[in-house]
């Protein structure tokens, strides 16, 4: 089998963060390839009632703590960030624009660039002008996707993958599509990964 | 090290089943024991406004799926019961008089037997009945049992002891505290057992 797997992120979640440093890593062990989906968990939240998870009375200080450990544990390097959480709708267009005009590679490999840039550099990947010095060191001109960025139609267009996403039943990130198979949580892994060894 | 682990469940909580199903062996294989904690996660529940998990909008029939999927990953038997959530104060607080008549370890095996009934067998464990016919199969005399469970002295020895859990942090089952450390959930046995084996 070579179907996709479709991957479904915020790039404001850190538990996203941790798959996405994974994901094309575990596909390929099994032959498969990854198609990457960023969503705004704001929009998603809003349909389920859920707060991001450190802002959860009395369960917020030990999500803050599971993710120093699980970063540890899985040996991804990992700073929690300031501001927490922040708007990732630039982020996300931006790579909707890489994708279209430079192919899914590169938008893919722009997208890991952002999830470092905050969760290991503390940049602020809500403001325009840090996406745009991404966008520059990945090799793209900043100009053409900083109008891009803007314009109706891309705005549309990520509303649109969000709304389809939710169809598709995914209420959180990360969220990973394999085989009609729903897993979510970076902590699903474990049982992606069987369901991929099953499928071979 | 000979530190007891904290086990902290619900006995309405599926997650929680698995995690009693495999917590002693883990605990075992480190030489280590387990001091088993009924709460109740409607008190819990209370102060972090989180709702069960299968009601939540979208979330729901996800978890539903999640369940049956964990169940045969980690060869556990697993029927999702009717009705669910329920009421688990009258099972909490015969497991307490149990734990104070014969002891803490036919008090958890006591509790394995609550939650096999619900989980495997269906039963209505919120039932006074139903608890008191596991309170016979265990071995103990129903009548005792059953006029314990109702007295002011059992029902603040409950309330005390979820207060207590609430003041280490315990906002969600299964939830483990081992050496000082915070583990929520079933998929955390990994780190948990890397913290047991560190601590040797």
């Amino acid at each position: 089998m070579t179907t996709l797997l479709d991957f479904f992120f915020d790039f404001s979640s850190p538990y996203g963060y941790f798959a996405a440093m994974r994901i094309d890593e575990l596909a390929a062990k099994y032959g498969r390839e990854v198609e990457w989906h960023p969503i705004l968990l704001g929009v998603v939240f809003k349909a389920t009632g859920a707060k991001p998870l450190p802002m959860v009375p009395i369960k917020g200080p030990y999500v803050l703590h599971d993710l120093e450990r699980s970063a540890r544990f899985h040996h991804i390097p990992f700073t929690f960030p300031a501001p927490f959480p922040l708007m990732t709708q630039i982020a996300a267009r931006a790579m909707l624009v890489i994708r279209a005009e430079h192919g899914a590679k590169r938008a893919t490999a722009f997208a890991k660039a952002v999830y470092q840039a905050y969760f290991i550099h503390g940049i602020d990947i809500s403001a325009l002008e840090n996406v745009l010095r991404i966008v520059t060191d990945q090799g793209f001109h900043a100009s053409g996707i900083s109008d891009a960025v803007n314009t109706p139609q891309i705005k549309e267009q990520l509303k649109t993958e969000i709304e389809a996403a939710m169809r598709l039943g995914v209420f959180g990130a990360p969220f990973i599509i394999a085989d009609g198979e729903p897993f979510w949580g970076f902590d699903r892994f474990d049982q992606l990964e069987a369901l991929l060894q099953q499928n071979k």
